[in-house]
């Protein structure tokens, strides 16, 4: 699993620093999370193959995590892309992409999807043989939701000293790989324990921005194994953090902890610091595994 | 009068070339024309004031020309922005604006004003004491204007030495300067031209951007000093030039000579071309005066 950082920044896009966007691999799945203005040009400056992003995730509809969409959806277009694309997000996002597709005459030739989202509750809005995604429901200004990835769990791996004792025939060893037992020809039965090794555990991976410090986000990302949890404004600004519904690093520290993540990736800075230094440091008087994203930084988990 | 390219190319914006957006000042007064997407990141490379910025023309509403628009009110507004702003483009650009503000709940505090355009004939659409703004009905795959900018004519100059002679009085400058005859205690009246010499020329920008080549611009542009011409192509690619309504070149030369314009400059390249270089080449068999913009440079006239 690895994470892309396109942009981590909050409100306007700088000369040095982007708003939101990131790219998720994981489980050989390749996700699109939020899409800020020139996020095209930050998936070129990373080398991310245009045509390997066929799902968008929208967490809201705030300029600084989605104003890039309309642009990344035409240059798809423009560039002939044929595979379908689909984009998870608020409702609204639909009529505002076909508005403007429309009132320039330009319908992509892919097929284009929505899935518009308007629950409260956590809900699976993405399943394939690899990976779920849910919704985090989120606290913020206008409705919002995280997204919390899931990989499925991956066959077992099969014991090869064992099999061959056993002499079994190669045949049966999809069968041994998803978890079955054998019986031989002489009627014993051999349980897969015997055969095969534990897979890697199914990693996790859970976006959570914008929103204001909000535990009742912990039940759906216990256990995580990453935490992106935005951390706006540092303690000072902890008044002003709740007032425009974000949250400190100190507090995305603490929903780390209360859901026992593995780690936590804190981002969506306010411009107005001129180091995120702090953000470490602070968070980490409460959590000990902090991880600073930064615009181009990719992390390999 | 002074032109600023923030961005010159066809199509996507990339890692180092920018969709059309350009800043005109012209007799003190400042305009932004057109606005793709990175817009905003390119006016604070470039050092441009944001509240300068009080008037906005979008061409048309291909992602180009204006899917920056939405991040630059949006950042106004996040700055504080006090001053009106009003924007100039094709009907439906209210629309798409509106129901992004609308669906992000952030509508400006500022004073967001829109004139929408709908006219295919030339229209004063601008004008204050020091410019005048016309469209220039273009043709292409949608409804799309350029804008001719004129300066107002300038008052004349005091010949000092001239007035001293007559000893006029300091009260009457104003008068003399605004083009009036002066009657002397005398009697006498005293012409205007021997009181003044002539002010500079008022000078005049045209920008055609996107268009096919079109003869019928010539009456609106006639004698402008510059004029930008979009030339995506060059003249290998004629055919395609005509099939996607845009221009060469060397059609962008032929308008600058039938226009009698003083100098031509040539934008809006395709992204296919590695080098600019063949465009001044191509358009200076027709016309010789050709500047070459590119994104961050400033032409002064």
């Amino acid at each position: 699993m690895n994470l892309t950082i396109l942009g981590c920044y909050a409100a306007t896009p700088r000369t040095f620093t982007n708003p939101t966007s990131q790219v998720l691999e994981i489980n050989n799945r390749l996700f699109l999370i939020d899409c800020g203005e020139g996020t095209q040009v930050q998936l070129r400056k990373n080398k991310v193959k245009f045509s390997a992003i066929n799902h968008i995730f929208i967490s809201h509809l705030h300029g600084d995590h989605f104003y890039g969409l309309i642009g990344l959806i035409s240059t798809f277009n423009l560039l002939n892309r044929n595979n379908p694309l689909t984009v998870y997000g608020p409702v609204g996002v639909k009529e505002i992409i076909k508005l403007q597709l429309k009132l320039s005459n330009s319908w992509p030739q892919y097929e284009l999807n929505f899935v518009e989202l308007s629950s409260n509750q956590s809900e699976i809005i993405f399943e394939d043989d690899r990976v779920i995604v849910k919704t985090i429901p989120l606290k913020h200004r206008i409705y919002t939701n995280g997204f919390l990835f899931n990989e499925k769990p991956k066959e077992r791996k099969l014991n090869v000293a064992a099999v061959q004792e056993y002499e079994i025939e190669t045949c049966y060893y999809q069968n041994i790989k998803n978890g079955r037992d054998i019986t031989l020809d002489d009627g014993r039965i051999i349980s897969n324990e015997l055969l095969t090794f534990d897979p890697p555990a199914p990693k996790s991976y859970a976006f959570c921005s914008d929103t204001v410090y909000n535990e009742e986000i912990v039940n759906v990302i216990k256990n995580v194994d990453v935490l992106y949890h935005e951390s706006t404004f540092l303690d000072s600004e902890e008044v002003l953090a709740e007032k425009t519904m974000h949250s400190t690093a100190k507090q995305a520290a603490k929903i780390a902890k209360l859901a026992n993540a593995k780690q936590l990736v804190l981002g969506h800075y306010s411009t107005r610091y001129t180091s995120i230094d702090l953000f470490k440091e602070e968070a980490q008087s409460v959590f000990e595994e902090i991880l600073l994203s930064d615009d181009g930084v990719t992390f390999e988990f």
